[in-house]
């Protein structure tokens, strides 16, 4: 029989703080927010210090995540909130709309949250989105809290302030620039993450690689086996640089003016994929991972990066299990698809390509040279 | 006969460019913005200057407002804008609603609108609080102009950035922060006024006075007159001087997190009693103007004025043709509508009261404390 002091000592551990493994700082004078990275952080309410007392909080999350992480979430938030409600979203981006934004709300509303209530955004980028739009929105802005449960949202929506909903006739048309108080990239949550998803934030991390940060690529073609197997140090030292660069590429241009699109290597080519294909086909993300093959072939036939460095890319892009073959939706169709993308102007489309390893800018190109690489790619 | 020379005369003048009464301009850095304050100012493209360079302009209306002014604002942006469109919204408080508010977005997205379209709001302060949100939400914000054609939305909306729908549960519960680019108030537009919305604005016309500006409170009383008249010269000083004065508090508090919240001196009785009532059957002036009689007599209580001053204030109102016997809804039905205001926390009801006239605070009063106001006005 255990002594009570051997028994008492797991419940010692468990309750002891989770230290995070990494911690980036968001700098944007009177908006900046840290974003700590680290497993187990999301049951610990020590996590949650640099968020504004209040007496209410709200975690939203989508009927996925809510059986994993929403009542350890809630337990810990109780120690510092009088009252913590959840509310589940139906789960997909079919419902990033007005109508299930609504639903916040109502939440909001029915529980007499008043203009310091801090909401909780618990899942991937949907959940992400429509609850950062709702905290921008409810009363003209309350705090919100970011905890991605994706690895995708880990990497990309931490950082850049971007908060949206989807209108019938476009893509994120509606939403604000909006900061959240704080991220809690809780490594532990990628352990339920199923495979393709994981695969696909892997795209976003590559991505930093060839547009910015060519010894970045070095570490994740050295790594990406721990990646694959989700070895914590390994994703936290990911997230943390993804995040470091998009923070260092959005500082620059926070209200995507500029340089920022270089962030889009990929999304132009994989866009038209996942339109063409149907939304939710292919994940956004194995969309881009395709996507960047076609336009590291295209940077390719502009002079920038030689076979090698496409060879190289798309070798990794594969080894993350991410497809490297386009879908064959015809070049007149892939045309048709890109022309409408946002960053087209006046009809003519406008590529993200590599200019120099580690380095993107943004240009068009020849019309010929476009279906070129669709051939070349599979798409044509 | 008159000779060509004469009958070219009015024609010249019509066609030279209306020089502003007056003009206050906003210092919010990079959101910094002029009001131009004077009569024939809408069908003047010089007006439109500071406007930023676009293909596109959407003008957004109702039903009333459209047939008196849209032709000529429309014909006015033709000369700087390659498209301009007009969009009627219903009239009324009722449709500041999401159906309503989306009726933008279609037209937007009917008419390929870009990120550098502008929207012209062209009427009362429902026209400009929505179309400031659409401007805020679409593509996470266009540039939009207020050309405010009500007295209301002249002194009030014209400063401060706010813009908002309502929620089946609550008033301007969605909305966000959003500067325009320029304010145009033209005098002109007041001419076809009700003469209830003429009073309606006058309530926050005089609101100015006890709460930060008693000269300007003697200058209302002695100029009420030739303001009911509305002769331009008295309503371009009562617009500048009011502007002026909300621009000075908000300039201190952009945010609402503080001093601000003096500017909604009668609102927390307002409010109520527009609510209780059901909203439109009186109008937000009407109920702000009974609201600060019922805020006056509650700083008499708590020892910022004495009676004369409540008396005096209460004599203006009613001369501004704004009712001051507040309708009898009863205590319970008061408080319970007071709670869900959002200047509330935590349950606790909180009013912008007068510690001395001419400056304003925001305090909680004792619950016994406001019941004897609501009798005493009338309300329970």
């Amino acid at each position: 029989m255990p002594s009570p002091e051997l028994s008492a000592q797991p419940s010692v551990c468990s309750s002891a703080p989770a230290k995070p493994l990494e911690r980036v700082d968001i700098d944007l004078g009177d908006r900046s927010y840290p974003i700590l990275i680290g497993a187990g952080l999301l049951d610990d309410p020590t996590s949650f210090e640099a968020v504004p007392t209040a007496s209410a909080a709200l975690i939203v999350t989508n009927t996925t995540v809510s059986p994993l992480y929403a009542a350890a979430l809630q337990k810990a938030l109780a120690v510092r909130f009088r009252s913590v409600h959840t509310l589940e979203l139906p789960d997909g981006e079919v419902h990033k709309d007005w109508p299930t934004l609504n639903l916040i709300f109502d939440a909001l509303l029915g529980h007499g949250a008043d203009r310091k209530t801090v909401l909780f955004a618990l899942g991937g980028g949907v959940v992400g989105d429509m609850t950062g739009f709702a905290a921008a929105s409810y009363m003209r802005g309350v705090p919100f809290v970011q905890v991605p449960t994706t690895l995708l949202a880990q990497v990309d929506s931490s950082v850049g302030g971007k908060t949206a909903i989807n209108h019938p006739l476009g893509k994120n048309m509606i939403g604000a620039f909006y900061q959240p108080q704080l991220v809690l990239c809780d490594l532990a949550t990628l352990s339920t993450l199923p495979p393709r998803e994981l695969s696909a934030g892997l795209a976003e991390v590559i991505k930093y690689g060839p547009i910015y940060d060519m010894a970045f690529f070095d570490w994740i073609e050295a790594n990406l086996d721990a990646l694959s197997a989700r070895e914590p140090a390994a994703l936290a030292h990911a997230v943390k640089r993804s995040c470091e660069i998009k923070a260092e590429v959005v500082g620059q241009d926070e209200r995507e003016t500029g340089i920022r699109a270089i962030l889009n290597f990929g999304h132009t080519f994989g866009h038209a994929i996942e339109s063409g294909l149907g939304y939710g086909e292919w994940l956004h993300g194995e969309a881009v991972g395709c996507g960047m093959v076609m336009a590291a072939h295209l940077s390719q036939r502009l002079g920038g990066v030689d076979a090698a460095f496409v060879q190289r890319l798309t070798t990794l892009i594969a080894r993350a299990g991410l497809p490297v073959v386009a879908p064959r939706l015809g070049a007149e169709r892939y045309l048709e698809l890109m022309r409408i993308d946002k960053k087209s102007e006046a009809g003519e489309i406008r590529f993200v390509v590599i200019d120099r390893p580690g380095s993107a800018v943004m240009r068009s190109a020849p019309e010929a040279m476009v279906r070129e690489v669709l051939v070349q790619c599979g798409g044509a």
